[in-house]
């Protein structure tokens, strides 16, 4: 494992976009959120996410040089199509709009059809939140998880992401449909563990732990099992209607070529009707309640969700950000 | 079991309240939704949650006359005080504000703070559905559920509901964080049946699907385990601060006494940019492509939320709604 400063890591990943024809602002802009996603501690989506990114540039489902574009917009909604840009360029794009409308209107929200892949779906709650304002947004994606009572993938895992300013820390829940990603059940196989939980069927169509189980008959759970299917039917829903984009149905089953998906980019001002000090306070009030909670494990915590992104933001920092030196290499050698 | 015609549980229950002292018009809107309830298959929280409504209306924790008042608003927001009023009526007004509010500006919201348990979520996202809206509501509850890693209740089960309207049927989630309700439990151990999947900790902290053992060590699960448990939080988070409402940790952990609690009620407008018959399609495409799924039991289906609830509506239409006979003989008594 190498430790590289992030500035060294933002100039590396900018160069290789810019010899790919991204311009180089906002080949700038792309290589620091996949920086800042490995600096928080989200490396599956971070750094180690970057060759997949220029592997599709390189095969045409990434437009390097598109820049999303309003189609239609009335009141505090607006309608944008990412012309299949660069998928985290995009929804940064989205969510500053997003956030510009909330301020104007006390919530807004942005529809972005035809987009790629955001990767970190957190970083524009993160984005939202330190604007001062609660960001709701979420994603759909392929087809890669089978919905209550069928065994074929027909639903998504479906990104969303709930955001919550807060001086000492924002609150920022980031989760998907599924119990476990595909990336999740392969780390436990290779670490020759099982899962905490049931994540998924077994061939046989029995709940299991075992990782590679579930690799194999290609049945992860919906988080809640009929509940998070449902959630992740609505949400795509919802996606796809606003933004007249595609439905999780209409993608291609292939990461490589999942492309043209659609996305929702919501903002509410907790000071829309003019600061408010017991708003903050109410946040604090709840934060410290959790904290008072007993323990299951002696020593043990409560957390909200993000608690322990900025200490990792910290050490990473200061550290340099961790990356794997395999791939490392790889991005060197672009 | 009885089967009693809607009108005549309207009445009945209408004139229950009338004597408690709420004015003609209200009751026979509150006492409508109870049936509507009851109707659409929602057996928990109809008819007979009616008797638990009425107790916390004589024991004052429900104010029978009090109207929802609005106190700030800004662009697309506003901020409403239930004053404590019946859970029901209020948040049917607030939805309804929202509707009108989403019309207006394309989304909108209403923070509904100091109000009542609203009885069947799922009721504010049909009133949005059938108003041709998207509706997306949630509430806190009181301390009813250990986050994860705590054995003490601090978050509350706090449902949501996603509703999409859509001309051959509505799709409508209405979910609480917790996997199972204390009501679903106490079902399952009635009928001396096991639970379909885990539903919380026994008391030596090992994963159950004994409804017994889960009733007495207060553990039942959330939703995906840690997801659940991170949503519940923002969910009260967001729900406080823009009500500037009680917020779980504020609430009494008793039912009877569980009252001031804070809502939130999202509008969109999926015709916001002019009428869209692209969208009603995309919506059939989704649902088509779920019944498509292969099920996992022969003769099974994938289902979306909400699917049943027209055919159970039909049918309790036509042979009148269920009661049973003992709720029905105290609520005659009343």
């Amino acid at each position: 494992m190498n430790r590289i400063p992030f500035s060294e890591v933002q100039e590396t990943l900018a160069g290789v976009l810019v010899r790919l024809g991204m311009a180089e602002k906002r080949a700038q802009t792309c290589a620091r959120l996949f920086a800042e996603t490995t600096r928080d501690g989200v490396y599956t989506h971070g750094i180690n996410r970057f060759p997949r990114f220029v592997a599709m540039i390189k095969n045409g489902s990434v437009n390097v040089d598109a820049e999303p574009r309003r189609v239609a917009g009335y009141g505090a909604v607006e309608r944008w199509d990412g012309l299949r840009g660069p998928g985290n360029l995009n929804a940064l794009a989205a969510m500053g709009r997003a956030i510009e409308l909330g301020r104007t209107h006390g919530i807004a929200c942005v529809a972005l059809g035809n987009t790629n892949h955001w990767m970190r779906a957190g970083t524009y709650g993160w984005q939202a939140a330190e604007a001062g304002m609660i960001g709701i947004c979420w994603t759909n994606t392929m087809p890669n998880l089978p919905a209550w009572g069928g065994v074929d993938p027909v639903i998504g895992n479906n990104p969303i992401v709930f955001a919550v300013p807060r001086a000492s820390g924002p609150v920022v829940l980031d989760m998907a449909m599924s119990q476990f990603s595909y990336g999740s059940l392969a780390a436990y196989r290779k670490k020759g563990e099982m899962l905490p939980v049931d994540g998924g069927f077994d061939e046989a169509g029995n709940l299991t732990r075992d990782p590679a189980a579930i690799e194999k008959s290609w049945r992860p759970l919906p988080i809640g099992y009929w509940k998070g299917s449902g959630f992740s039917m609505v949400l795509d829903m919802i996606a796809a209607m606003m933004s007249l984009g595609k439905a999780t149905c209409e993608l291609a089953m292939d990461p490589l070529i999942e492309v043209g998906i659609s996305q929702m980019f919501l903002t509410m001002n907790p000071d829309a009707f003019g600061p408010s000090a017991r708003a903050a306070e109410i946040a604090d009030e709840i934060v410290a309640s959790l904290h008072a909670s007993k323990p299951v494990k002696e020593g043990g915590t409560v957390r909200y969700p993000g608690e322990q992104t900025l200490r990792v933001r910290a050490e990473n920092e200061k550290l340099g950000l961790p990356v794997e030196a395999a791939v490392w290499e790889k991005i060197l050698a672009m």
